[in-house]
């Protein structure tokens, strides 16, 4: 639907997604001038360094129109609160994240902090709040024995635009708020999202999704099909809102990669669930581009809930019953490979997550209950 | 997608949908022979009369496609169980319910009956079960105050095939569960649902929705816009998959008038929450078609609950404060139309019932305090 | 539990509950000299006027160990955000407001404001935000029709200290998060609620709830006997806490109108069926007090929306179908009253709810057709 | 509050609970006679065989209190149903199973079989319907991978009597239906959960619960205060009734181990979630005892989705990210333990299940990639 400009061809005045350093998410910038691969730009939102200098071939051009769109963020003056604040949070108000083609995802509201986990498990313990490293501790707890209500507790709002298709694996997730706009009352415009050729793969077999790549000209060829099924789509909606039939009916036409948008409110205990099987490699490419999208912020945002996520969910590797059992019919590991691991985990863990770790070892029979004294 | 058979051309060996006397919904038939407009028709499905003969302007042709995946019941020999059993629902299980050119309705399964509602409104109460009518007086009362917990005690669950656009309005009713066929894992049918000509509307300015009738000229234009769209897309979509794409992408040409299926699993308070507002004149035709149809099931399978139901809710006239304020500032009634309001009220109501209604008449201004006591 | 001072024995430092002119609510304030009827106090939290003059008629005591309660805000510097702010919602922040006799309600957090909800809505019709009025019209008309779903968009947390029984009603609310401080984890305080004496009340016949007075000596009687049944309760309690019985045992002999305390979060859809519940006649008037401070709260922090459930749910009036029927068949209202009703109506209304108005008055039949074009 | 018979002293006509051989859960029984230490009794529950002789000292007594409620099952004449019949639960539904001291629980109804869960899967899955065998893997690789809206297609309802500290803990499980027992509208009876004597533990540093066990003169002290302030406390009750009160004010005195009962109606996916955490070794004894009645149904009810989940969520060891790191850091095992698992998981397990086994061994260091080819 629309033809990317090369590194070669950037012009002055284009628009390009571009990398500040330490700043992990593209942002849209306007090129000022252009000095053989060098360019200058001028970064476009208000909330950060304004002008850089970037090789021409690290950025990524974007059509005026989706440029525009993605530089509409919901304009907030600063107000006083006395309500808890993210300083990560706020940095990301408002940012529209470019997503695929035509899409993005936005940040426009959230209510609590790192700390409000950690308040509201203590309601329940009875405890003190004390200083931050308590807090993280506390909140390692809770996500390593799956007391997941305290995260409930922080509440996320955000605005997303996103191909029909994705938003009908999106809504699977049903503990949350959602407006979609509706074809019923409004004219829907004509971006579809069109797959990148060189991404467009075969069926596997046996399983969902895609895996092996296809020549590229197939590729290309499929990339044509899809852009081309779009546009004669859009042509007959078009044809049927002049005719004079209603909304709601001509849309019947549009196909399911026609970008649709959405105001979402979730709060971070459904949204970890959502990210946990989004960022899966078994997640359909183009809905794991928006999870992480939305990971890049919630790790900014509420860092020491993110980091317990990461690493007692998404990077756990749970042993089923079944496996346990080939495990502990196993002989046993060496003495001087026990101890190792013993000494390794001594400095990396604390004294009570420790305690469970030698736990599991035992269980998995790869520590001798003699030495679970050691060191 | 298909070019309809008019009532001349219907032949032996063709399929119909014909209705019973006394059975509200069409059923699949076999026209075993014809004498001019007569028409001696089989029924396909297992639990009904079998033959019948009817006048050829009664019946609607289905092609055989259709009338095969209509009669594909989900086969249950009876067993023994010592559940509470609904007759009403028992008689439709199983059976296919047309909707739309390509759509079903069908009751895959069910727990509870108008009895257990009332059971479970008397754990709160701590009063005995006794009779029908008990019952009966019990769900009208629980229904009239809200009290909804003992109506999601029942749990229904559906097999359901209908367009993605009607699919999406749908799932916004999230307190249910649902597995819905994935076109990442399995290749689409071609059918797409085309409204007929005569059902075309213009948009109404303002509102949502369809309202004025367009010429037929136009109704047909748009008709065959739609069909030949669909045609095109799912043409496109068998030479992707012919190229090797994955399906997962091949899809994302399919417009959203395409039909899907899925399982939907729902408690009878959400569904008649879903009833209330899908039945409503301003819902879309096409999934107030789905609504009726259920609703057609849930008449016969709890139908103490249903029409608590249709007088409380669908039925309810509801006055706004500023309303209720008009009204009580304009002038008495005359003396004989009260009589006459009250004398017609103890008719109708239970003593209790009648008492709120006179209470709501009182603070409507259109009755007398003085008269409260009558008859 | 406490023998409460009376006006009359008020003294320099003692703590009361005094209102500010303009000031919903009751706050803590300390007295510092009297001059017969006259005290003079000082505001003890942080956030508004601080000194006045009362008439000692006019306060309540508290005791010093529910002052210091009520008195322990969650201090929160204003801090600088992009966030929509609620000035109604920021004053009420990390305040205590007393209910029952040492219970509390205080609002935590939140995110969004009235213009949220009418954004949020926006996002659906494709509308472009515009002034204050035309906010409160869109909010109006999501009431009216039962779009409920921008409500949901704004969230709520609360932190309420409350008697276990009435706990027990309020998490009949399922669609909320909850983080209970645990009997398992940490000993239990000595408070436990007793009705004051004038309100203790009898049994009525049939309906829930209580209803008629019961004489002085009999309440006297009966207040002694719950208070004297907590005290009791609580030396049993701390009996076996002293043999060394577990906390999650030694609980077991606590009752029911033990206090207990919670972090409570629940979007604004949610909040405003709970408060239709609990707010009603027919609630308990324990939890109904919860409800009021609660409701008072929702009133300055998102006004809008109240304004339009206070009109529209609230003070709503529901005919039943049979209550319409019978209105329908009564006589017509003579012309004169008809013509009253509808020129005020055109005073009270917008042009599209005063349409819905007259439909719904012809429904009645207190209407003719004809009189559908005047004034 | 009532004191126990010995195997000593039972008689005939007294009840016992006992246990049939290969029936793991006890059932009421009255004694016909008596032969030194032989009693020959009959089952007073309709579903089984109905005499025995048993062991004195194998059966419980019960109260006749006790016995009588746990006999009013739901009585339910078999009849004809066409949906699908789980014989498993048919064999379970209407009987009392006894929990503590005055409490049970009881399978109400139930909609949905093994076979439903593989068909829902099925649905998404585009698969045909086949064999038992096939069911099996189906249901276990959808536990397996975390799939679990198949699950959420059955649907269970029960009866349960119990404390109401339990009924506090229970309810954390929201996403579920429940009627209970109203202490506004009905007169509680005087039932309170003592624990035996020899159960009581003393509190443990830092964790939750109960641990060390006491002296026995400490056990026996508390079990009689308990007992005690159950006496006091409904005697209380029984005098503000007596005085007039209203029921819900006067049940404030109630302790927390009042008896309550409800209906309560969850879907499989949900009950499993349940059962997980209530099963756990850190849940509240009691209602750990309430898990293990509903599991014991469950078990027969649903048996491979039983497995499944005890062998995937239950049994399953779950290593963090951390503690993968300590283990891949570890030296090798030694070859011949390598090859020894492997040879016992290529005969426990499927080849799909086996390949996610031997990646999550590689993950965890524990095998050579060079291996992953073996036998």
């Amino acid at each position: 639907m629309r033809t990317p400009e090369t590194p070669a061809t950037l012009q002055t005045q284009s628009y390009v997604l571009a990398l500040i350093p330490g700043w992990p998410i593209p942002r849209v910038a306007r090129v000022l001038h252009r000095d053989n691969d060098r360019l200058a730009v001028e970064f476009c939102d208000s909330s950060a360094p304004s002008r850089m200098t970037v090789h021409a071939s690290t950025v990524t051009y974007v059509p005026a129109s989706l440029a525009e769109r993605l530089l509409a963020p919901i304009s907030q003056r600063p107000s006083s609160t006395r309500r808890p604040t993210s300083t990560g949070a706020e940095a990301w108000l408002g940012m529209r994240i470019p997503v695929l083609d035509a899409g993005w995802v936005c940040l426009l509201d959230y209510a609590g902090t790192d700390e409000g986990i950690a308040d509201a498990a203590r309601t329940s313990y009875g405890e003190r709040a004390s200083s931050g490293a308590d807090n993280r501790r506390l909140i390692r707890y809770l996500r390593r024995h799956g007391h997941t209500g305290p995260f409930e507790m922080v509440g996320t709002k955000w605005h997303v635009r996103l191909p029909i298709f994705v938003a009908r694996q999106w809504v699977r997730h049903r503990t949350a708020s959602l407006n979609e706009q509706s074809g019923r009352y409004s004219v829907l415009t004509d971006d579809a999202y069109v797959p990148p050729a060189p991404t467009i793969a075969s069926q596997v077999a046996v399983k969902q999704g895609r895996d092996a790549p296809l020549p590229p000209a197939v590729q290309s060829e499929a990339a044509a099909l899809i852009a081309r099924a779009a546009t004669d789509a859009h042509q007959a909606y078009q044809r049927l809102l002049s005719l004079g039939v209603a909304r709601e009916t001509a849309r019947l036409v549009l196909p399911v990669n026609t970008y649709t948008q959405w105001v979402w409110k979730i709060d971070l205990h459904n949204l970890f669930h959502f990210l946990r099987l989004r960022l899966a490699s078994d997640a359909q490419a183009e809905i794991r581009a928006y999870a992480e999208a939305v990971a890049q912020i919630v790790r900014c945002a509420w860092p020491v809930a993110w980091e317990a996520f990461d690493d007692y969910v998404r990077g756990a590797v749970s042993l089923a019953a079944p496996e346990v059992g080939c495990l502990q019919r196993a002989p046993m590991r060496p003495e001087e490979a026990q101890q190792d691991a013993l000494r390794q985990s001594a400095d990396l863990m604390g004294p009570r997550e420790r305690a469970e770790f030698l736990g599991k070892l035992a269980r998995l029979g790869l520590l001798d209950a003699v030495n679970m004294e050691v060191p």
